[in-house]
């Protein structure tokens, strides 16, 4: 059996992220995160400490696909000026350790920032599409929500460089910003026409990963062990009311 | 103990409605309502058929208000222009009879709809008053969600009525209209002073009855045992999911 792919389904996608250090680590992390069973599985590699080490980044994405069975995976490399860890590896770099997961692995989905180089990011798609793997075009600002245009072009840009999915997680300063994310995220799904992933961080944003779903948010992100973002719920907590939400609806 | 008056406490209160036609049937479904352990109870007195009897809907409500121990109770005669079921009684009758129940019993709210003629109103809140009950203004709009200006003033105009809480409960046509009335929650919770009720209702506005306590709403209504309104949730689905909420705003 497959699993479901970003965009599939009238709820949205449950993922949780794996944020281990080493090898052991995160394939213990991962053990934990399978019996919550998440839709699919975010490998945050920044935490990885053998980052620059391609071979033993490319080993580890083939355990966690192979150990993950049917959930697909999304292998995310985030940089420090996103909300990331700090990593030895440029820009360049990282899309050339992205580039090489697509060619050497059945990793489902790799994250790329809409930040990164234009000249990067398409090649990068050029190398996924030859690989057969789907790239989610991610913005993120941990200190504000930036404006309703800002932030609608985001979904705008990740379609125009044909890229797979959206995703924007930004940070609210007052529940209005909130609101603004919804609306946002409604707005684009009238727009364009790929999946989109949002997210309004912290306390206050904490209701969007429950509801993101109504609005057009195709993905939320919960704890399995451990939170890679602030405001991420546990996913039991996620998944029942997410199914209260689904039934309160009619769907 | 004295139960939680509306505005009272962090969380919203739970309120579930009695909709029941006959005495018998009424004292019957608030058994089953009581179990389910609400914070507050709504007595929909345009579904009972005596209405007009006035001795009779006072005994029912000392019978209501005896039974529920320390929940409070809100009396409504919701007019069948707001949403409510065709009833004998005019404007002036109905406020008559509020006012019999201000006299008359310790009921602690009742509900008068601001669409009532001003002298109504202020004849009712003068009633209310002396006889130590509150009132809580409201407006419906079953068919769709008026724009921003017109539900903020709605809420000005309860508490330039003097009036104790406002209530505004809309029918959102797309989901543009859930942010509104929840965006409309949050200017209002800022601009007046007394506690708010809101909701947006059907399938979309569904989710206004989970997270409206968020953007400053004092009460949420569910389903004990028969629902009043269109997208009201099961009340142990609510108080899970208000307790999720809760939990994860980190409050």
């Amino acid at each position: 059996m497959k699993g479901k792919m970003i965009g599939e389904g009238t709820r949205p996608l449950i993922c949780t992220p794996l944020v281990g250090k080493t090898k052991d680590i995160i394939l213990l992390e991962l053990v934990t995160v399978l019996e919550k069973e998440p839709d699919i599985i975010e490998w945050r590699v920044d935490f990885f400490t053998q980052i620059a080490d391609t071979a033993a980044v490319i080993e580890v994405a083939k355990a966690i696909r192979n150990a993950a069975g049917s959930i697909p995976i999304i292998f995310t490399i985030r940089s420090i000026r996103e909300g990331g860890q700090p990593i030895s590896l440029s820009d360049r770099e990282a899309i050339e350790l992205n580039a090489a997961i697509c060619k050497h692995t059945d990793v489902e989905y790799v994250d790329c920032e809409l930040s990164n180089e234009p000249e990067n990011i398409k090649y990068l798609r050029e190398v996924a599409r030859q690989n057969n793997t789907k790239i989610i075009a991610s913005f993120h600002n941990f200190d504000y929500t930036p404006g309703k245009d800002i932030l609608l072009q985001k979904f705008v840009d990740a379609q125009e460089y044909g890229l797979d999915v959206g995703k924007v997680a930004v940070m609210p300063k007052a529940l209005d910003d909130v609101l603004t994310l919804l609306s946002v995220t409604l707005e684009a799904r009238r727009k364009v026409k790929i999946p989109l992933i949002s997210m309004s961080m912290g306390g206050y944003g904490a209701v969007t990963r429950m509801i993101g779903g109504v609005f057009g948010s195709s993905l939320t992100f919960a704890v399995g062990q451990n939170a890679s973002a602030p405001g991420q719920v546990p996913i039991d907590d996620l998944r029942t009311v997410l199914h209260i939400v689904e039934k309160s609806m009619g769907r």
